[in-house]
């Protein structure tokens, strides 16, 4: 297309702040037009998107916003315009799509909360909850890598353990007593926790902890459509059991993302790391797919595939 | 007295595991006999006790032996016997009795907690619970040597001000919502918590933690009494601001001992650093010293005086 064409640009608008699990409904897509040019002299880029991806912590940023640290809230209605963030892909051997999540954010927060704030061993116990995750496949996987004992809590246990490689893992909604269960696929207990899910799944962690044991909080999708946080009641361990719980965020480690995405893409060229994505097609199934993941609908990654080039 | 000879024994001894706060009642004086003297060619030492100190954390131990890490309970009517962890006093230009607390393992956790796992840097803001306790004094003065700012809370707020140097205190039995009252005491957030408390403590601290902040868990004072442990809600606030928590131990921290004592005598010569202890004499008192501190009655360490030399 020609620079100063006038084209249609279609989008999906959030209506309203969400509360609860977000519906379909509270999002819309409209029509608008575009003209690709930018400002006379800035250095401003005109994007086309090719894929979008669908991550929990979006709905985090669909509530009115609070203090919340960096998750700030969308404002319904408007256009995302910071730009300065975007990187140029280089290494277009993977599919472009995996630069969404897997050798994104993701894959980076996968690589720097293991690495960095779970300081892991050879042989380590680790525990990976919502093990199905971009990120959560990722820690298992590079916790395989280095000699650890890993097992997963999700729906897909068997695709954890064939396709993952995981140890172990079970599906916490077949479980009624998550401590017990924990005691069961850890009796040795846990030196790693990857946590994700937040609320009862920790108070069982911290239960089942061993001394100085690590915990990288790196989501908790179980609180994001809460309009009120759960207990954690156990929080005595981190005491009795001298434990690091440290909160992350990807963004403060973004010096490591050269040396995670050749790390990475070696591992994944080797067959050493493998990924699995759930693709639908067209900007108007994107509400549905980002509604889906909370409904645990997804068998891996989430993305949207918009145009192919 | 001579080796050899056998001396009458007065002893504390538990003699019910405690459900909610101790009473004097839950402990009894007995008196025994014992000989002076060590079996022939061992390396046992036989210690006469000039002090005993009453610390919060002996709470822990009275109730039914749990999995609760390096807490582990005692044994209603039985004696403690491990003598391994004797250490030999090299400076007595102090009172022997700051070596129970202030000198000794409160002291060290003081230290090693704040500096080690709290990380501080002049100008940040500290926030000390309980911090009328031996800990919590000390913190505040390590903190403001440091040049941070510091508050507490603790019912004795004109002697943590006027005594300790803290920046500002209150009296959290008097504060109806904590949180509001963390945000006025510290307008700017909280860098550095050093938990003794637990419980809603917690939870309002965490709402006013600011992003990187360290949070040093050394004690759960609130939590000790109970048979079951309070919730806390807003740990989301570990994710989204970044939060490091850590449960200490000072056992772990061992090593730094010779340099904690050396620093700290040398403060507390030169008068930087203050100490102040409430001694009841007599071991028949030890008991109510003990329940007293759960009830807020002493001002400063409280420390049992059973013989001068």
């Amino acid at each position: 297309m020609a620079s100063g064409e006038e084209v249609s640009n279609q989008q999906i608008i959030l209506k309203n702040y969400v509360t609860g699990f977000p519906k379909e409904t509270d999002m819309e897509v409209v029509s608008s037009s575009i003209k690709l040019k930018v400002p006379e002299g800035s250095n401003s880029i005109l994007v086309k998107n090719l894929y979008l991806s669908c991550d929990p912590s979006l709905r985090v940023r669909m509530r009115k916003p609070e203090n919340l640290g960096y998750f700030v809230g969308f404002t319904p209605g408007s256009c995302h315009t910071r730009t300065e963030t975007f990187r140029k892909i280089t290494c277009t051997d993977v599919p472009l799509s995996y630069y969404t999540g897997f050798l994104g954010m993701n894959g980076l927060t996968a690589y720097a909360a293991f690495f960095e704030v779970c300081s892991p061993k050879k042989g380590e116990y680790v525990y990976v909850s919502a093990a199905f995750g971009t990120v959560g496949q990722l820690v298992g996987q590079f916790a395989k890598l280095m000699g650890c004992y890993v097992a997963g809590s999700k729906e897909k246990v068997d695709l954890l353990k064939t396709k993952f490689g995981f140890d172990d893992a079970f599906n916490y909604k077949e479980e009624e007593d998550l401590a017990s269960t924990l005691k069961r696929y850890f009796p040795e207990g846990i030196d790693i926790y990857f946590e994700n899910v937040g609320g009862v799944m920790l108070d069982a962690v911290l239960l089942n902890m061993r001394l100085h044991g690590r915990i990288a909080v790196c989501g908790m999708i179980s609180q994001y459509n809460r309009a009120k946080l759960e207990g954690v009641n156990n929080l005595f361990y981190l005491l009795t059991k001298r434990i690091l719980m440290r909160g992350f965020f990807v963004l403060d480690y973004g010096h490591l993302y050269p040396q995670f995405l050749e790390t990475t893409i070696k591992h994944l060229t080797e067959g050493k790391i493998v990924y699995v994505e759930d693709v639908v097609e067209g900007l108007e199934k994107a509400p549905s797919a980002l509604v889906g993941i909370f409904q645990g609908h997804s068998v891996g990654r989430k993305v949207v595939l918009l145009a192919r080039d």
